[in-house]
């Protein structure tokens, strides 16, 4: 028995697949229970990829590679939540056959319709490459905790921004200038807003929250800020105060909705995501009967994605056929997503002002009317008339409280920038 | 649709099945798309366990629960290697009937033969809560690493002696003394030796190891040591050098065969295994294409135990149906298990000797003997004619070096107790 596989896209991901299953052939046909075997394929073009094409039917377009009668099951590795991936995966629905795939924006845009046509057709749509690369969290959250109400999931998700933020404080440099780098070393795009402004990992959260809370989720209804304003002043008073600056997606069942938030935020050092650095990945859960759940991992690359397409494909060779988001999508409820308003927490604020007497009068007065309380302020070094930085950390309030407070701090004519806001999370 | 569920053994494990399955029915049938329901107990008293038992069938026996034409799965919490545990797992194979258990100790040492019987009868064994608790590890490397060869697996699996050794050195107390209130507190067992002796990691070492490399474990050739002889003194040898002090289960593929080892190991702080305190486990995972996959979770206890039996009950209603250990039992190669002094590593070791001059200058004249190099050499402070300690960390070397240059340092009358030997794991 053979598991024919036809595989649309052949960058790094599809290539990596191509080389696992050729090395792995004796593990795989063992723990799979039959062979698992690339049939066709197709991509933009018939370039040299460093791995030969012999043997698989070429098709120039993806479509056609799910009518391919000696393909039982479309590896989706094309990218982009409509166009051709989009068509391919309907198509291969529509012709009775499995798809795997990696592709986080067609799901967090589509997911829900997707699975439905797939259910009613009885195939599966399996998709652990699309959220933190070589971590198998789809498994875990799906199947390994079915038995619990998951209230929270945080997670590092986009190892572009954590080797940008990591770098930064290894070695005090600025976001630019690490960027620029990451962008030479191939860490980062050429257009890299789709990374740095937190898209891809609010993707990957809307999956999560999707499965964990058995919710549709608007995307549209997630707060989404990426990395670029944060500064290296931000980050070595992170470090003096014990925390570590992450961009985290985090998804939080609250007593009115979900809140659901990609944003950079202080993690105290004594957090197990505090310590994830470089191009890691990671990913706390919290179930209601079996604790915390931490995961750490590779969040892409050749490898670790071809690991995850791979394990959906031994999956439907085992037989495996679970409701693609943890329960049949037809019952999926519509997630009442809280408005960032509406958030509270614990916040690191800082300020660019003037070093001159009464500027701290203003500003604690402000923050007094908003009914805002501190837990520690800094100010480090004097420079009387020039510009310095002062570091409010507020104890728990409200984001709306916040909002107002900073915009009327702003006004002050001895505040010099934006003020920085990034939340904190315990 | 109803999977009618029999669970033999009461206790906390068992107790937390049944509340788990009462408070989540709504979510546990959407997930599963039937209900999970349980019909029939048995345990060895009637006694009140604060939970009702109405609307239960009573068994006085396992194996009578087993044959109970309203039971379809049968959920073994009686532990032990053998006698009743087995009995019931057999009969209810017999019967073609699934069997959930919690039993480190019987698929540690019988695994691989029952699950020839289950898959011989196509039913399945489902074992997630028998090794780290909440953590979903076997589903992680029998499904989620399934494109993977596996190098190597290291863990925290004892909970007790993570949280000996944890207090040991947050609260600068000794062994005998953290134990004796561990005990009180319900955390060590009366006899406490399954869990500071390194069995009971060593159990579900052994289940790991046949799963990451396919392959029939004999038991009796792990390398087992536990954490009696641990003193506060290495504790705070090791916080000086940069290490923590875990109680490790390590399965290493080498080149001529597998290592396969529970024992204290000096981690390095920067590792993600040092931080894991308390009564928390983790494993990590070393996949040839996912790299490395690191979990941590809660390891005990009634809700983590109790999530992971209703993992595999989830699966089952799902229609899941994958070889026991990954691959058909019969296929299971038995493991070449190389002996202790084959192994090779850095070795943190402490004298303790009569502070006199020309000690070091006939330790170390050993050691060359031996072709052992040392990396550092710690003394602190002078007690002219008195006791102290010594440590020496070596560089990579051999155990069969280490011990035989030990057992020579051990003669030397200026050494005054059988010196500590720890190894260190990178």
């Amino acid at each position: 028995m053979t598991l024919r596989v036809g595989i649309a896209g052949l960058g790094t991901v599809g290539g990596g697949v191509v080389k696992l299953l050729a090395a792995q052939a004796g593990l795989i046909t063992a723990r799979a229970g039959q062979e698992i075997k690339v049939t066709a394929v197709s991509a933009r073009s018939r370039r040299d990829r460093g791995f030969s094409l012999d043997g698989f039917t070429w098709h120039d377009g993806p479509v056609a590679l799910a009518a391919d009668p000696d393909v039982d099951v479309v590896v989706e590795l094309i990218g982009g939540s409509d166009g051709p991936a989009k068509a391919l995966a309907e198509a291969a629905i529509a012709a009775g056959k499995p798809v795997v795939t990696a592709n986080k924006a067609m799901l967090a845009m589509h997911g829900p319709e997707l699975a439905a046509l797939a259910e009613a057709r009885g195939v599966t749509i399996a998709y652990e490459a699309a959220v933190a690369g070589g971590i198998p969290v789809i498994k875990v959250l799906r199947e390994g905790l079915a038995g619990n109400g998951v209230s929270r999931v945080a997670g590092i998700l986009n190892g572009t921004c954590n080797y940008i933020l990591t770098t930064m404080r290894e070695e005090g440099r600025d976001f630019a200038d690490v960027l620029a780098d990451a962008q030479k070393l191939g860490y980062a795009e050429a257009d890299p807003s789709f990374d740095v402004d937190g898209i891809d990992a609010a993707h990957k959260l809307a999956i999560l929250a999707g499965l964990a809370f058995g919710a549709r989720i608007d995307f549209a209804a997630l707060h989404i800020e990426g990395i670029r304003r944060i500064s290296d002043l931000d980050i070595s008073f992170a470090q003096e105060l014990g925390y570590r600056i992450k961009l985290l997606g985090i998804a939080e069942r609250k007593e009115d909705g979900i809140s659901l938030r990609v944003h950079p935020a202080m993690v105290p050092l004594s957090r197990p995501l505090a310590t994830v650095d470089g191009v890691f990945n990671a990913v706390q859960l919290e179930g209601d009967f079996s604790g915390p759940v931490f995961l750490r991992g590779r969040g892409a690359g050749e490898g670790p994605t071809a690991s995850a397409v791979v394990a959906d494909l031994v999956d439907i060779a085992r037989g495996v056929r679970i409701p693609v988001w943890g329960q049949a999508a037809t019952s999926l409820a519509p997630a009442r997503v809280l408005p960032m308003a509406a958030h509270e927490g614990a916040y690191f604020l800082r300020l660019m002002v003037v070093d001159q007497p009464g500027v701290l009068a203003d500003v604690t007065a402000i923050l007094r009317d908003h009914g805002i309380s501190l837990e520690s302020m800094l100010q480090n070094g004097r420079k009387p008339g020039e510009s310095v930085p002062i570091v409010l950390v507020t104890h728990e309030t409200s984001e709306a409280a916040v909002n107002g407070a900073l915009a009327r701090i702003a006004k002050l004519p001895s505040v010099l920038e934006e003020p920085a806001l990034i939340r904190i999370e315990p």
